[in-house]
């Protein structure tokens, strides 16, 4: 009798990052809702959430020995670690907000921890859902070498009526499920596209 | 015998701000190379440092009754009482610093306290000498309502030689030193013509 | 009898400009509703369409002896003799489109005949309303010394129920005539302010 | 006896195509050093120059009967037949070129013949050595779907002396030669990983 063997690819780690400190944010609610999904309907993906509050305002006077502060270090660790990154980026005055950059810049010192790795980016917001935030965060993306997902992109605006999320702030518009789901096979793609180097 | 009435002009009251929380900050420097300038040859300008390291990371959790934390209140009160603002933006990563960036959305909380004011931005740094977070920046001004200088641009490049500073990180290069004060003076021009409502 | 002297200030000359070349255009509706509007209910302005088609490709090499080719000088003169401008801007791939791009341009050549002067930029399309476009427009604005309305911005998304337009292309929305009307009065209060010097 | 079998890479095809219309183009110069570069050391890519000059203004009513005029029918099969890009941006008042802006218009319409392949920048001018056009080239891609190298980055100033090119307009600065060709590696390297889907 014969056994098979059953080469499954390997699972694409993800780190999801949300640029809201807020508890209610709509922009932690997507990431609640990637993670859901994905274990629903993406195989091959696991996506963890990666908290931005413990860092510490960006000083490099903070680096000391050429050593990082301890939560720098293990969020970099974090980073260093992932296939790839999920961000969900809400839009503060026409850009992204300050904990994101903040966490960009403390990834981005020596050794670049981004660099060469595949992401995609979610808002949800007002007026443009989010939307200018993403383009900020994507020029920062060419000097930290992140590769982006181009299509499709996610913007939700959350003052449209019905509302898409329901009181504990959980995302329970079909379409917006089913376009976060799109975002995430598109991430995979794109990072199994480049790990062949 | 008459006396003459001299009608001196109000004193135009900016407020410099750094992205930088680095001691030895060559955008710091700048600030204080203008705030000299001001004081030796740019009339009826007066120019005061406002520190951002006091200020939390932006979560509007931290909003408790309408109340803004007690160091947000101190630097919401600086900006609101000035009449327009020098900004001294380092580069990271292709945006403003997220020091800046909190500073900036902390006082655009209700009610924006940068509105329908004048502003002009400095930097140094590699590269551009931190251009492209001017543009970054400028268009977080669109939305909280800041009118900026257009010309003169000013980006240093610091890593040119011959140094534009001293070892006490005094900018010391003459050319900078006439660009920045017409800097200043393109800021005292248009705060004025825009005070004429 | 004393005869009343009445001193009405002076006509602000606004050129409105189209970056779409295409007879249906919804940004040409736009114009031809400002220019409405501003007949009907915004005392003290004038606003001239100023038709992009004739400009050739820009080239620096047709200009001969100091000389701009005659459509490009037409143009020019209409340029210099405005006090500011209306910017219809359509977005197309996220940016402006290329007949908007080339009267930037051919117009900015020495002498920069847009300079020191206020603009406004109106936008209809779909997804965010043209909204990427005017955000590129503003960066040109920085070099050519573009002063923009900041608030209110004008977007005007045509692909939602019900139509904005009637079947003329007529603007037919009243909310987004009273928006449209208050970018006019934004532009004609911030060249008044400009203009004292 | 034996007979080796070498299977050889298949060639990329890249097209390239430069902002600028002008004969004495110094982004023009930047693609024929390109060309020759390739030739001389980068294996397995082909670079066919693709003159814009031709194309009429964009306008969708010369879309008639669902054809492109001549002129961009013939633009847009050369695009389509590239594997990857290559484009030579001169930066005028801080954005693209109108002549390749309207490229870019013709080729994204449907179907959009730019997507999912990838592409490079480089540019010469004064200041930035034309910076800021990239990123609103870049801000073009996200739409129609280009994946751009991200380092390195390649601009050239050349108003600092010596001069970088010779009285032909040859590039003959070794160092910005040996740059040019390591964006030609990255790009060969990134449309290799991207083919791999």
């Amino acid at each position: 009798m014969e056994s098979a063997i059953v080469v499954k690819p390997p699972i694409i780690n993800v780190a999801a990052i949300c640029g809201s400190l807020r508890k209610a944010s709509f922009n932690h609610s997507l990431i609640r809702s990637a993670i859901d999904l994905s274990k629903q309907s993406v195989e091959g993906m696991s996506i963890q959430y990666v908290d931005l509050s413990p860092l510490p305002m960006l000083n490099t006077d903070l680096e000391i020995d050429g050593k990082y502060p301890p939560a720098v270090e293990a969020f970099r660790q974090k980073i260093l670690q992932s296939d790839c990154f999920l961000f969900a980026s809400p839009e503060y005055n026409y850009s992204v907000t300050a904990p994101l950059k903040n966490a960009i810049d403390w990834a981005s010192r020596p050794p670049n921890v981004w660099a060469d790795k595949a992401a995609a980016i979610v808002s949800a917001g007002g007026g443009f859902g989010g939307g200018r935030s993403q383009y900020v965060l994507r020029q920062c993306g060419i000097y930290v070498d992140l590769h982006f997902v181009n299509q499709p992109e996610f913007f939700l605006n959350v003052f449209e009526a019905p509302s898409r999320f329901d009181d504990e702030g959980n995302l329970i518009d079909p379409q917006a499920k089913e376009r976060l789901k799109s975002v995430l096979l598109a991430l995979k793609v794109l990072t199994l596209r480049l790990k062949a180097k």
